[in-house]
C-alpha cells in the first residue's frame, strides 16, 4: 500500500469517526432524555442507521459509500467495516471492560466468584443444549450431533459482557452483587465458551473429537486467564507505586492504558477474547491507590473512543440476511433468552440469590454481542455453517443485545435486594448514605 | 480478510500499542527528569529503539516481529508500519493539533496572521531554492529544472507543525507572538506547500506545468482552509451551546472530537492535510466556553494516544538507508536548518520581530516531520525519485525534527521578549500576574 492511498484511507476513518461519534451522541441523546432509556441502545441503534446496510451504503459525493460494503467482502467477512474501523471499535471495547474492571468491587468480586462459576456452567450448558435441539427441530440440521447444530450451540453460549457492563456502570450498579456476579459469570463463561468452540470446531473440520487438543485448547486458556489474575493481584501494589513514581504529564493514564493493552493482547494471543484480559488486569488494579487517580482521565478516554465500540456493533446488522429464516432465527432469539434467563437464573437461585436477584444475572448475561457473531464468524469461515444460519446468529444476537439493557435498568429500578441474607454492598458512598440514614432515623 | 484473521489482527495492534506507549513514557522520563530534555524527543526514540529497523523487526515467540517490515512493503512504502497502527498515530496527530487550535489565543492568531503569511512565504521560497540546487550540485539531478532536483526542493518547503505545537505546548508558549506565528506561518506554509507540490507533480509526471491545474489546486486548497475558518468563526458560539446542550455524560467531549475527525477528513478531501483542519477548527472554537470545559478532559484523550503519533514517527527512521547517501544527506539537513532559520527568520525581522524572536521563529518552523516524508512518498511511488533521495529526505526529516525541540526549549528559556515593541501578551493569568506584580511593586 503507497503512502498516497494510505493518507486517503486515514482520512476516510476520521469522517467515519466524525460521523459515528456524531450518531452516538444523537442517538443517545434521544434514548436517554426524551425515551428515558439507555443511551447504549441509542448508540447501537445510531449503528443500525448509519451503517453499510442502509445511510452508510448509499453513495456521497466527494467520499463515496461512507460505510461501503461491497457482495463479495460480505460472503468471506463477518464484520462490514475496514479493518482500521473494526480496530477502533475494538480499543474501545478493550477501554470500556478495563474502566469496567476498574470500578468493580474487588472484594465482593471474589466473594462472588464461587456463586459466579454456577451461574456461568448453567448459562453455557443449557443455552448450548437449546440452541443445538432448535437446529434439528427446525430441519436445518440432521440430527444433534450435526456439526451445523453444534455450531449454533455454541454460538447461544457466547455472554458479551460489553453491553450489560455499560448499562451497570451507567446506572452504578457494578459494585452490587448482581453485578459482580454478571461481571465475573460472563468472564467464566467466556472461558468455558472457547472450550466448547473448541470441541464443536474439532468435530466440524475432522469429524472427530480430541481429547487432547480440547484439554491443551481449555487448560491453556483457563490457565492464563488465572495465572493474569494471580500476577495482576501480586503486582497491583508494585505496578500501583510504579505508575505514580513517573514525573510527566499524563504518565499514570498512558502506562495504564499500555498495561491494560498487554493483558487484552496477550489474552488473545492465549485463545481468550481481548476484553477478558482488559477486565481482568483493571479488576487487579481496582484495589489499589492509583484506581483513585485513573477513575477521572480513564472517563474521557472513555467517552473518546467507548461509543465507536457500540455504534460499530450496531452496524453489524443486517436486516435482508433475516429475512429468509425469519421463523428459525425468532424461535432461535426466544431460545436465547429463556436459555440464559434459566440457564443463569436458576443457579443464582441455588446460591443464595432471590428470584428479584435471579432475574437480573439472567438479564445481564443475556446479550450475546460480537463474541457470538466471532463465533458465528469461525463457523461460516470454515465452511461449517451457511449464511442462513450465520443470519439467524445476528439476529439472535441483536435481539437479546437489544433487549438486555431494556430490561435490565427497569430490574434494577424495582429496587430491593437481590440476595435472601442481608446485602453486603462496601462501596464507600453506600456506607456513608446508610450512615447518613441511621443518623437521620 | 476473514473475522478469525481480523481478531488477530487487532490483538497484534494492541501489543504494538502497548509497547509504544510503555516506551513513549520511559523515553519520555529518561528525557524530560535525566537529561532536562523535552519529553517528545524522548518519545521519538523510543520509536527509533522499538521500531521495525531496530528491535521491532526482531523476532518474538507467540507475536512474531512486533512491528516486522518486510522488504517488499519498504519498496513500495514510505510507512513501514501496518495501515491500522499509523491510521492510531495519525489519529493522535489530529488530537494533538485539535488541542493545540483549543489553547491558541484567538486575538493574537489574528493579529500575527499577516505577519505569519511573510514567514511562511520566506519559509517556502528560500528551502526550495536551496534543495533544488544542492540536489545539482552533488550531481543527483541534471539542472535546476530536472524533476528530482524540483522534488527535492517540494521536500525541504514542508513544516510539521506537531513536534513544534507539543514543545510549544510542554513549556506554555502557545500563547505568545512567535508561538502563534509560527502556528500560523505552519498552517500557511502547508497551503504554499501544496501548491509547490501540485506545480512540482505536474513537471515530474508530464514535463509541463499547467497553469489552469496550479490554479485550481491550490485554489480548492486556500479556499477551503478561508472557508472552514469562517464557517468556523461564524458558527463557533452556536456550536459552543450545541455541545454544551447535551445531557448525557460526557457528551460534548465526544461531540468536540466529531467535529476535529470532520474537519480533518474534509481538510484531506480538498488537498490539505488532516492537522490543517483539525487545528483550524481547534482555533476557531478556542474563544468560546465550551473550550475552558473540555480543556481537561482533552488533555486526558491527548495522553492516551498523542504519544502513538510521535513513537511512530520515530519508527520510520531507517539508518540503513543513509548510509550511502550521507554526505549529501548532511549537506541537504544543514540547507534545510538554514532554508528555516533564514527563511523565516528574516520576514520575521521585517515585520516587527527582534533578533530573539526571529530566531525562535526559524527554530520553530524548523521540524518537517510526516509532512515532508509524506511528499517524498508522492516521488517515489510516482517514480519521480528513487530510494537514494528518498532516504536523503529522511534523515532530513528526522535531523530537523529531533534539532527543533532541542533547540527551542533554550531559545525561549533565555527570556526576553521577541517583538521590538512592547508585547502584549493577552493570556488572561498573564494579565493577572501583571496586575499582582504592579500591585507589589
Amino acid at each position: 500500500m503507497n503512502e498516497v492511498n494510505i493518507t486517503e484511507l486515514v482520512a476516510h476513518l476520521v469522517l467515519q469517526l466524525a460521523v459515528i461519534l456524531f450518531a452516538a451522541k444523537l442517538g443517545g441523546e434521544l434514548f436517554e432524555r426524551w425515551l428515558k432509556q439507555p443511551s447504549v441502545l441509542g448508540e447501537l441503534l445510531a449503528g443500525v442507521v448509519v451503517g453499510p446496510y442502509a445511510l452508510g451504503g448509499m453513495q456521497l459525493p466527494l467520499v463515496g459509500a461512507l460505510f461501503g460494503h461491497t457482495a463479495e467482502s460480505a460472503a468471506v467477512s463477518v464484520i462490514p467495516v475496514s479493518s482500521e474501523l473494526w480496530a477502533v471499535g475494538q480499543i474501545g471495547a478493550v477501554i470500556l471492560l478495563f474502566y469496567a474492571g476498574l470500578e468493580t468491587d474487588f472484594g465482593l468480586f471474589f466473594r462472588y466468584s464461587g456463586p459466579a462459576f454456577f451461574v456461568a456452567m448453567g448459562g453455557v450448558i443449557l443455552p448450548f443444549i437449546l440452541g443445538d435441539l432448535a437446529t434439528v427441530a427446525f430441519g436445518v440440521a440432521s440430527g444433534p450431533m450435526d456439526p451445523v447444530a453444534l455450531f449454533m450451540g455454541a454460538v447461544m453460549t457466547a455472554t458479551s459482557v460489553g453491553i450489560t457492563a455499560r448499562v451497570l456502570g451507567d446506572i452504578r450498579k457494578l459494585d452490587t452483587p448482581e453485578g459482580v456476579t454478571i461481571l465475573a459469570g460472563a468472564v467464566i463463561d467466556d472461558v468455558l465458551g472457547i472450550i466448547v468452540l473448541a470441541i464443536v470446531v474439532s468435530l466440524g473440520v475432522s469429524g472427530d473429537v480430541s481429547l487432547g487438543n480440547i484439554a491443551l485448547v481449555g487448560g491453556k486458556a483457563m490457565g492464563f486467564w488465572l495465572g493474569l489474575m494471580a500476577v495482576g493481584i501480586l503486582l497491583s501494589k508494585w505496578i500501583s507505586r510504579f505508575l505514580a513514581s513517573f514525573r510527566s504529564a499524563g504518565a499514570a493514564l498512558t502506562l495504564a492504558l499500555a498495561i491494560a493493552f498487554l493483558a487484552s493482547g496477550l489474552a488473545e494471543i492465549f485463545g481468550l477474547a481481548m476484553i477478558i484480559g482488559a477486565y481482568s488486569i483493571g479488576l487487579a488494579l481496582s484495589n489499589t491507590e492509583i484506581a483513585e487517580t485513573l477513575r477521572e482521565p480513564m472517563e474521557s478516554v472513555y467517552h473518546a473512543f467507548v461509543p465507536a465500540f457500540f455504534v460499530v456493533m450496531g452496524m453489524l446488522l443486517d436486516f435482508s440476511a433475516m429475512g429468509p429464516v425469519l421463523v428459525f432465527g425468532l424461535a432461535v432469539s426466544v431460545l436465547a433468552i429463556l436459555g440464559k434467563l434459566l440457564g443463569c437464573g436458576i443457579p443464582a437461585l441455588a446460591v443464595g440469590f432471590n428470584r428479584l436477584g435471579a432475574t437480573r444475572i439472567g438479564i445481564g448475561m443475556m446479550p450475546r454481542g460480537e463474541v457470538a457473531l466471532i463465533v458465528a464468524g469461525v463457523g461460516l469461515s470454515r465452511e461449517v455453517i451457511q449464511s442462513d444460519v450465520f443470519g439467524v446468529a445476528i439476529m439472535m444476537t441483536f435481539i437479546t443485545t437489544v433487549l438486555a439493557p431494556l430490561l435490565l435498568v427497569p430490574a434494577f429500578r424495582t429496587g430491593g435486594q437481590g440476595t435472601r441474607r442481608a446485602t453486603t454492598r462496601v462501596h464507600p458512598v453506600q456506607v456513608e448514605m446508610e450512615t447518613t440514614e441511621r443518623k437521620g432515623a
